[in-house]
């Protein structure tokens, strides 16, 4: 796979690649015009480029083709994640991105060490950037959105949104062969942190609608529940075809 | 899940912890006798017993029952994994346990970057003691066997030992939901390094009898596509309900 780089600005054939991106190409990369490489937009499309010209930090190139994209998932699954501790979360952020997940909701529950703090929107920047490389490295043209950390109310008044929200509990539910998800095409997950969710949360997000899924009788710590739920999500959805 | 110490030596009702075990007991719970614990022998079964006393830097406990474990995998998984670079088979090794795999086998093979070497049997026990951690924070009370790591001759050879073994190959393959392993009860996974697996490797792997199986069409880091295969295995195999 070669390397990608993200387009800030398409105007016709002409395609503008600044910020960041273009400081990679012109320090590390030393890109030289006639240089022949693949750029993506964030729509779905791979876009085949020639670069023309450096100015101004940033580099210009034209459009000689397009494709459509053949990494980006088909089907929406967005993962609701209690926040964990420490630097989990830029690992999960990485993974979920990879394995084909729209959209991240970090969320803060009662047995939440973390809590939500000043520095999110600084942390949910950092963590868009994570999910960004995680969607060149494996080859989407969108990268999953992360969202800012919200609160278990608003994880609530969300779980109508979707065809189906699985709720993973680590006491217990439905195993995930009894779920099907093959004809949803907007489905999402719930995942704890550390501390798990209390009854009265289980409760309240059952209430909702959510269905509650067991991951079997090995204790799973929060991030590898993460991907397990993500990977058996995207599986059952079809989506790992 | 309270925590658990391995049994050094068992016999009959008395149970010894040493070593770095007893060591944790002694200088970190602060064991007194009197104190109940569950403990584990790498045999299937929890035991519940009771501190009697610590002598010569060992904590010799009584049992008071047995209890057959809940989370030991029914169904032997082994990983067979080629050497990925840096500390990446550390986290592997983690996540392989918790996830239910019964052996890990890493090997060497013509694109791996990480390559055989003096240090590897110190590496196996450092990964082992991994494993034994992993194990006793998701329940289990065998863990997973990390094996030295072997060639890929060895791989070759052990691919008949299976009743299934699946090879996820980034060129492609049948995807999961075609391969049955639900009748399976000692199966197993052929996993790639960063660089993957030549031609010639994947022609070799193949006429041994494995199958290829494609994990969809986006590119997963070595260590995601890891956790990725030995989920699905184990879920095809009804170890995740």
């Amino acid at each position: 796979m070669a390397h990608r780089y993200f387009i800030s600005e398409l105007c016709g054939r002409q395609a503008v690649v600044s910020g960041d991106e273009a400081r990679h190409l012109i320090k590390v990369m030393r890109i030289k015009p006639g240089r022949q490489l693949l750029l993506t937009y964030k729509d779905g499309y791979d876009y085949t480029a020639t670069a023309d010209r450096i100015e101004d930090g940033q580099v210009i190139f034209t459009v000689l083709s397009k494709q459509k994209n053949p990494a980006d998932p088909q089907k929406k699954l967005t993962v609701f994640m209690a926040l964990p501790k420490s630097d989990k979360l830029e690992f999960i952020t990485q993974k979920c991105c990879e394995l084909g997940a729209s959209v991240l909701v970090p969320f803060v529950s009662e047995y939440c060490v973390a809590q939500k703090s000043k520095k999110d929107e600084a942390k949910t920047r950092r963590l868009q950037r994570i999910s960004d490389r995680a969607c060149k490295q494996c080859g989407r043209s969108v990268p999953m959105q992360v969202e800012l950390a919200g609160t278990f109310a608003q994880l609530l008044g969300r779980i109508k949104d979707y065809d189906k929200c699985l709720f993973f509990y680590e006491n217990g539910g439905v195993s995930m062969n009894k779920t099907d998800l093959s004809a949803c095409t907007n489905a999402a997950v719930i995942i704890g942190s550390e501390g798990g969710f209390s009854q009265k949360e289980a409760d309240l997000i059952t209430r909702r609608g959510a269905q509650t899924v067991s991951l079997g009788s090995r204790i799973l710590r929060c991030e590898t529940a993460a991907l397990t739920a993500c990977t058996l999500a995207m599986y059952n959805m079809g989506e790992m075809e």
